[in-house]
């Protein structure tokens, strides 16, 4: 195969035209809201914004053959998955949505109207969170790849929640159901587990795993009714826990008979021959949030989520070394580094 | 080939030990400032800053075998290049430096000592430069990729210029030298031309192709004096100019004559039987400031970008149809889309 030739940045006029509509499509699709602080986007070098505040700004990135395949991924849906997860982040800090600035790797197997799907599926994120898609850059690339850096807000930085304030005695808590992505990744990728899981299960979960849903709102609600500490859980449960405790100094123990289980685990991880539970306590990418609230702010938060549409449910304690622990039903303890070895 | 699995983002312990000393690394060689707005940075899920005054935001990326070859590219000169290009869309706008967010996707053959170069090359410009690195992303990818998400601030929006001021009259102006960078791609996608331009030629041009020098200081020094429209030059100075035009409506005239020859350009030039104001007209990435000067202001903003340690060269003027044409010494003009003409 040849090599591709490397040009110096030069004017093609194809790659320029694509570049123009897909920056005009995202800035049509979610454009600043009025009265708002930014004032130049898409199409000048740099979006001018004049924040006020404080701001918590996050990268992530989606890249085809790794985090998904587009075989089973199409355009739209890498453009909504890629900003969900980029806005969990802000989510997990309790910011309220802002900005964010998306770059497009495009292999030259993707097409301009794939390229504008992406755009569809990034603006419909946008609108639905009140994000302003407020730069954009579209370059080739030999793999299919997105990365959103997002900018979020609130008045004061210690209006933010971190990662480090968890303290011994924190009841540890989960907003939504857990496993539900990695189910549904277990069926995109064996496509055979749909029929004996059942169909409505494997439809559950698969959406889990192709459109997460970044849980802002609950995300302000929990940091405004004293969260001490919180993150998403990206990485699945045990790690994700580890995190909070590795930054705080503390450790946790989380007891897996208490984790909220989403809709299409049970019949999936028998189907595929998993613990539902190792599912939810290893599995990643559900994007709910983990955080730890001082015992006399549980109730309050409790009644701040489900103020807020969701639901938020105990599922262990901070305590002890900083490590984290899970507790089986039957007393035994784990490393959460050692959930592996409840799967299969 | 076996498919690479497809994981949910399980806490695979090497790659978050890699990903670790990664955005240690980076936090190390730029922390930020005494004083700074930027309150907490690496480590957390978000970078939390209180900019205060206005801000700038642009992303840019560099992807292997589209932008660069790893195989004359080493990993440092990726970071230093990166963050670099970023940076100069900063400079086109008259911001001061502020933070950078990178991601890095990282194929398997990139080991951990590679993915630490590229840090090290990312915090010598961001040290060279004023800019804390307040953020990093890692992850897996079929091809070494890296995007920077740069913040750039100044006291007011309109502090900052924009593509959209120029004015017929005014005068259009480039700081520095132009052509060195596709003349440095020349020899290096071509290496038998070193030998014909020379050593001296080829190893000046080809610093200006894997080194650009973000041009921060003369583009404040430009906005001060009164640019009325500012761009960098990365598509090159044909293609850039026309951004300028099409976003003020208005056109240019540049006189190939007068573009200042980077070092080593005309060597290459004539060893590769280019004409080497073909270089300097339609060669991109010598990230060089383009801009458009009122004429009352031509005086005051030469003394400013000398004061700032560069130099400012008139090299056409604003005026006519919203497009850019290139005259020649004889007197023919030239659409500034047909510079192609020029080549080869």
């Amino acid at each position: 195969m040849a090599e591709r030739p490397i040009e110096p940045r030069m004017g093609a006029g194809e790659e320029f035209a694509l570049i123009g509509r897909f920056r005009d499509r995202l800035a049509e699709l979610a454009p600043p809201p009025p009265g708002t602080a930014l004032r130049a986007g898409i199409g000048e070098d740099a979006a001018i914004a004049v924040p006020g505040g404080a701001t918590a700004t996050s990268v992530d990135a989606l890249v085809d053959g790794v985090h998904f395949r587009s075989s089973w991924c199409p355009p739209r849906a890498v453009g909504r998955k890629a900003l969900a997860a980029a806005l969990s982040d802000l989510a997990a800090v309790g910011a309220g949505p802002g900005e964010a600035y998306v770059w497009l790797g495009r292999p030259d197997s993707l097409a301009a109207e794939g390229c504008l799907e992406i755009a569809e599926g990034l603006g419909e994120v946008a609108a639905a969170t009140g994000t302003t898609l407020a730069g954009g850059d579209l370059t080739a690339s030999p793999v299919l790849a997105l990365t959103a850096t997002v900018v979020g807000h609130a008045e004061r930085p210690e209006d933010f929640v971190g990662r480090a304030g968890m303290r011994a005695g924190d009841a540890l808590c989960v907003t939504g159901e857990l496993g539900g992505a990695a189910a549904g990744l277990l069926v995109l990728e064996h496509p055979e587990l749909r029929e004996q899981a059942g169909e409505r299960a494997a439809q559950a979960a698969v959406v889990r795993q192709l459109d997460p849903v970044p849980r802002l709102a609950l995300g302000r609600a929990l940091a405004a009714a004293g969260a001490s500490a919180m993150i998403d859980l990206s990485d699945g449960l045990g790690g994700d826990a580890g995190h909070l405790a590795s930054a705080s100094g503390v450790g946790a123990e989380i007891e897996l008979e208490r984790l909220p289980l989403a809709a299409g685990v049970a019949e999936i991880a028998a189907a595929a021959g998993h613990d539902p539970r190792a599912l939810a306590a290893s599995g990643g990418e559900d994007y709910e949030l983990l955080c730890a609230l001082p015992r006399p702010r549980l109730a309050a938060a409790e009644e701040a989520v489900r103020a807020a549409g969701g639901t938020l449910r105990e599922v262990g304690q901070a305590g002890g070394l900083p490590e984290v622990r899970l507790r089986l039903a039957d007393g035994r303890r784990l490393p959460a580094s050692g959930y592996d070895a409840l799967r299969g």
